[in-house]
């Protein structure tokens, strides 16, 4: 495993962190605020969602290079299933804006059920259709498409592919080279088959994603854990995803309304770095 | 598969479905007026929870014999692990009230991750050792353990059991002929891997639930759907279940602060009759 005391140069933020996904959240900074506070301290790169990055992409993109980092990736495609799925145009769009920013990655909350069927199959028949509808117009941009398997409780209206396996199974179905999965903490954290499914994961592996999960997690949503303060077994399962073969950025994703959210950018960004070299 | 359409003496109900598991809820039926509405009506069987109870035990579990029904199962032992994990002589006073029932099964609600450790693998470690140290005392009065994996999403505080997976893995470390597992609807409907699972499960499923989930799950805990009304594959679930031996009661357990514990008991018991007939 990689020693990231010494070295944090793999760190990246997801600006979620900051209260960036949803309105009326977090501290309202730039993105060039962003940029410069997590130059200051090290970080590696940055992972914006659409939301933040308006038509300003490509400028928004060099800001992040000039300044030592990498966009690492951009949240979100729509959703691909279930009734509130996004057009194909919309898909087209988000991954327009990734290459705009230079973002190797662009990630995939699925989305949920298909409207008139039951259980998963037929959902992820259909995801599998769409994604590979857009893995060519994606290649040809240079952006990678990262399926990100969410916890079951997100089952119903977000998410139809709830394990690494079921991601997995997802990408062969697809059958395109840039298509792979994304591993979230938050999401995979219980899946006492994670190193097993993993094992069929090498090269696909596009993303890592660091929270913690709180013993007593009183929002599903919007109260994830800094790493540390919960009960994932974070060093356990970095050795899952890099014994796969995964060395790439580890990105830090905190949805909390009730704690993070209400403090200082500075205060949250330095405590990241600070649980990054100790506890990761 | 068995079928239901014409006859539903597999029919169970849990009486949380009527709101009988926490205070302030449901319309405050005595357990004599559930007794006799579930016997007009043709159902099979009635699990309760302790807290109905009391130190009526013996009374009610005759009164629901007397009225040509059984006594399916008892909710539930205390935790066993966790920060709130009860002592060994409250989980031995679960079994003397399922004994005193006559309740053949007595379901376990695992309790959360062990106080100062990460992952599941000590807790379940735990787990497995607690459950192997009463297995005995309730051998010894006809008590089988239904060791209830639940969704990921109840980790942290309340499950270290995410899988049937998981349930038969701590089966096997626990050892003990009167435990077995029970697989309920709204915790497993998300795992694709479930028929698989239920391969190592012959003649250790102990109990079936059905409910169903809603696409929109407003509540983590108490929006629970009513079978047909969400997106679970009952018949496939039900296909695995029974596919690995499972012929006993399906009982029906359906937390909904919103909608089912709203409407009178009898609208409720009508409509899982019909539900039961139709769609499990």
């Amino acid at each position: 495993m990689r020693d990231f005391s010494q070295d944090i140069s793999a760190l990246a933020l997801n600006t979620a962190t900051l209260g960036h996904n949803l309105d009326g959240h977090g501290a309202g900074w730039s993105p060039e605020q962003i940029i410069d506070a997590c130059a200051a301290r090290g970080y590696g790169g940055i992972v914006f969602w659409r939301r933040e990055i308006g038509d300003r992409a490509a400028e928004i993109g060099e800001r992040v290079r000039a300044a030592g980092m990498q966009v690492v990736g951009l949240c979100r495609t729509p959703y691909l299933t279930g009734s509130q799925a996004g057009s194909e145009d919309e898909v087209k769009a988000s991954i327009d804006m990734a290459a705009g920013l230079g973002a190797p990655v662009l990630t995939i909350v699925t989305g949920g059920t298909q409207p008139g069927t039951k259980g998963l199959a037929d959902s992820q028949k259909r995801l599998a259709e769409r994604v590979a509808g857009v893995a060519d117009y994606a290649a040809a941009r240079e952006v990678q498409l990262a399926l990100e398997p969410l916890n079951p409780m997100f089952g119903g209206n977000r998410t139809c592919i709830m394990t690494v396996r079921d991601a997995l199974r997802v990408c062969d179905m697809a059958g395109a080279a840039n298509v792979g999965i994304a591993v979230d903490v938050y999401h995979v954290w219980w899946d006492t088959t994670l190193a097993e499914s993993l094992k069929d994961a090498r090269g696909r592996i596009l993303g890592y994603h660091l929270c913690d999960w709180l013993e007593e997690t009183r929002d599903m949503l919007l109260d994830r854990g800094m790493m540390g303060d919960g009960v994932a077994d974070l060093r356990g399962l970095r050795a899952a995803v890099e014994g796969a073969g995964y060395d790439g950025p580890c990105e830090v994703e905190i949805f909390s309304a009730r704690d993070w959210w209400l403090r200082p950018p500075d205060e949250v960004l330095d405590t990241i770095v600070a649980r990054f070299r100790s506890v990761c």
